[in-house]
């Protein structure tokens, strides 16, 4: 049998299923799992597809199989476990080996881990890996952080099984320590604004626009044809045709409206609160999720606020332009983000790469993304999306489009806590004179904060303290 | 001379100021700074005041003249500089002593330190002043977080310097450790959505509705003899009254729009998050902030994306019950923040104390504060504000006006970013039956999350799954 060239730690979900595709792309592999009954069941399931797979108890007889420098994947909760995998494990590695975590890590503690293994001169990688389990089995989008070394190692392993967009692979080297795991954190986070983009027209559309299921499953059909193109669009399509298998009902309806969430949009909002950059699109997806767990304040707030919502007329052409323009500044957000840490973090990330990257395999993967990518080659104004040339015929359409059905839908009573807010984005980026001289003043009058003026004069407070 | 009752380590602005109010209300205090030539104007300052002064040149000495148990207050910057504060004064006191952190801390290193302390027997104090200079010199509100025996020990120094609601001293324990610098930290993401809120509507009736910025002064006067009375509208009608003295032309198109922020408006929105509560109107008035330091970015998308606005007419008295409405609003979300705060630290804080405390002294009293006082002394239902019969007749009047203030404006292009984050928050928390079970469902689509359903039933994945 051939010798291995990466142990797999962790056979759970993900783990099983993205060693399942290294298998079937032909790379060997050792494998092992904290509970080691879930060895034998793996291998049953890898057999038919190679016999390059060896089972192993312990993480101890994992390491010892793998020839050095070794590769060792982990897929576990990136929380308290790796940490406990890392204590086990370093004691067994040699100088020059790789961990890597393949887990939706936040990347401060990627950053964090390390820096402890570099002390141990070993390599650690944190690997952002998008797809869900069908990704991770037949092709994930990966986001790569970790030295070039490192990458050099991986880089043969994680290329045949990654997600292919044409002929290019989803798989890159994001940089080093924690930028792997960052841009998989962000990701999310667009991922957050664009489904709750969708979960607001669809409301919008049925209590509004008494359309059914079956109709905005076929209009999300018609959508994923054109320049809206995406699987979400295509998994929303999919989930809105669905029967209830208990009610013979629309399978949406049967599934209570408490939207859990995992932490990444909430680091993705955190971490950009303390960059500076405020991700307001996916503020406003996070906190729907949050106040969709509040079902027994809203319960008790229908009756007693009143629930009604008028009925509107959308034109499903229109929604169309408005969201496509809402998905380039969600977008625009997202590598805002993106940009702010690279400079905080000193990552050099390469935008039109992650783009690239996210054009197949991941969750958030779109047709849009290409031209995402084309931007970023070409140069966007201050490297910004909202200026690139390439997005002014989706503005020039969309946000008329996007104005008429927020406005509209805000009368009716209707929520588009999204949409709203990419409205506000765009209104108040477009205004080179905005309202802040203001807040400025008033910041000087109650806490002598000062401010500059707008001729350069070196003056820094107002009139207002001259006799106090 | 009298013995010291406390010592105030630190003579700044607000140091000074807080020094000063002390001597007037008949408190013997003992200063010094770390740059001992502070101390001779600050003595010169306060000798018409009181003799009850005494000046001293390092932080030994000044310790060294306190009585025991000690009382020794530090208004400095609450980050390095207070933990080098620390380091030098700990070996200096004695068990039982207390040390008052007045700054704008972190409640997170707050509590670190009280930890830190107590190792030694030493009481810590985060206390939270709110009201500027002027609060501090004249009667600040303030939010105490601490042992009940450092309140029993500052009660009686707090009480006579704090500000007064009636005979009411705005003053009181909130909680233990960090309790107190929180309350604070949410007073001022309040104040930044208030803010935020006088500066959309300024800019929406100047620029939509040609008012001049006199116009908008009699305007906030007018309001500010109402239900929205409060400390910001008095000082925004000031400030829109004030002329600048180089040009001649309003003080508030001098000053460059570009607004500061120092920290707390974004651990509002970090801690809220955290707490999976999301304060949407704290984070659009951060975001607010953010943006308007991207002037260069704005100067470029004016040109750029076109950055007209249409005129429009608002009736005064519907903005002004909007704005009641969305403060109410904006009151709910910070609360929210700090019941959810409340419940993950263990503080057991009193909401309608905080509101009484909040209704004189501080940057954000307003007239709404004494209703919000009675709603929770009554008893608001699940404790939520939103849902209290006392803003029954605020909701009724103002969200429509809301909804149309926002809709116009949004169709005529104006940014309202806190104004429209507040319909959102309304509009979703009146639904019982919300969008998330489409959300819910995708997200066991890609990544078998799994749901529960509306009828309990014990299935939690969708058919979606059977053929695969």
């Amino acid at each position: 049998m051939a010798e291995p060239q990466i142990g797999i730690y962790g056979l759970g979900t993900m783990g099983a299923a993205l060693a399942l595709n290294m298998v079937e792309k032909g790379i060997s592999i050792a494998v092992a799992n904290r509970s080691p009954g879930a060895v034998p069941p793996f291998l049953d399931r890898a057999a038919p597809l190679s016999g390059r797979v060896s089972g192993h108890d312990d993480l101890p007889a994992l390491i010892a199989a793998l020839p050095r420098p070794r590769l060792l994947l982990a897929m576990i909760p990136s929380t308290a476990p790796m940490d406990a995998f890392l204590d086990e494990a370093i004691p067994l590695l040699d100088a020059g080996d790789t961990v890597i975590d393949a887990g939706n890590a936040d990347f401060h503690s990627t950053r964090a881990r390390a820096a402890r293994l570099a002390e141990h001169e070993l390599h650690f990688v944190g690997l952002g890996v998008s797809g869900g389990e069908d990704g991770a089995r037949h092709g994930p989008s990966m986001m790569f952080g970790g030295s070039t070394e490192s990458w050099q190692g991986l880089e043969p392993i994680l290329t045949p099984i990654a997600a292919r967009f044409g002929e290019d692979a989803c798989v890159d080297r994001m940089g080093p320590d924690g930028a792997g795991h960052f841009v998989k954190t962000v990701h999310n986070g667009i991922e957050y604004a664009d489904m709750q983009m969708i979960a607001e027209v669809t409301e919008l559309l049925r209590r509004g626009g008494g359309l059914s299921p079956d109709q905005l499953a076929d209009l999300f059909e018609t959508w994923n044809d054109g320049p809206l193109g995406s699987y979400l669009y295509e998994i929303t399509a999919q989930v809105l045709r669905e029967s209830d298998p208990v009610s013979g009902g629309p399978m949406v309806d049967a599934i209570l409206d408490s939207a859990g969430q995992k932490g990444t949009g909430r680091w993705t909002v955190i971490e950009a609160v303390r960059l500076g950059q405020s991700a307001t699109m996916i503020e406003a997806a996070v906190a729907a999720r949050a106040w969709s767990a509040e079902k027994p304040l809203r319960e008790a707030a229908g009756p007693a606020l009143g629930c009604a919502r008028d009925p509107l007329e959308i034109d499903p052409d229109t929604l169309r332009d408005a969201l496509l323009a809402a998905r380039v500044l969600e977008y625009a957000q997202g590598f805002r983000i993106l940009a702010a840490a690279s400079g905080e973090f000193g990552w050099d990330l390469d935008r039109a790469r992650i783009a690239e990257i996210w054009r197949a395999g991941c969750i958030i993967r779109a047709r849009l993304l290409d031209d995402i990518a084309a931007a970023f080659h070409e140069g966007a104004p201050r490297g910004e999306l909202l200026l690139s040339p390439r997005f002014a015929e989706v503005f020039s359409r969309g946000i008329p489009a996007l104005r008429c059905v927020v406005a509209q839908a805000i009368s009716a009573g209707h929520a588009l806590p999204v949409l709203s807010s990419a409205l506000a984005f765009w209104d108040t980026m477009r205004q080179p004179r905005g309202s802040a001289g203001l807040i400025q003043a008033q910041r000087d009058v109650f806490g002598r904060h000062g401010f500059d003026r707008v001729d350069g004069a070196d003056i820094h407070h107002g009139p207002w303290w001259d006799d106090r």
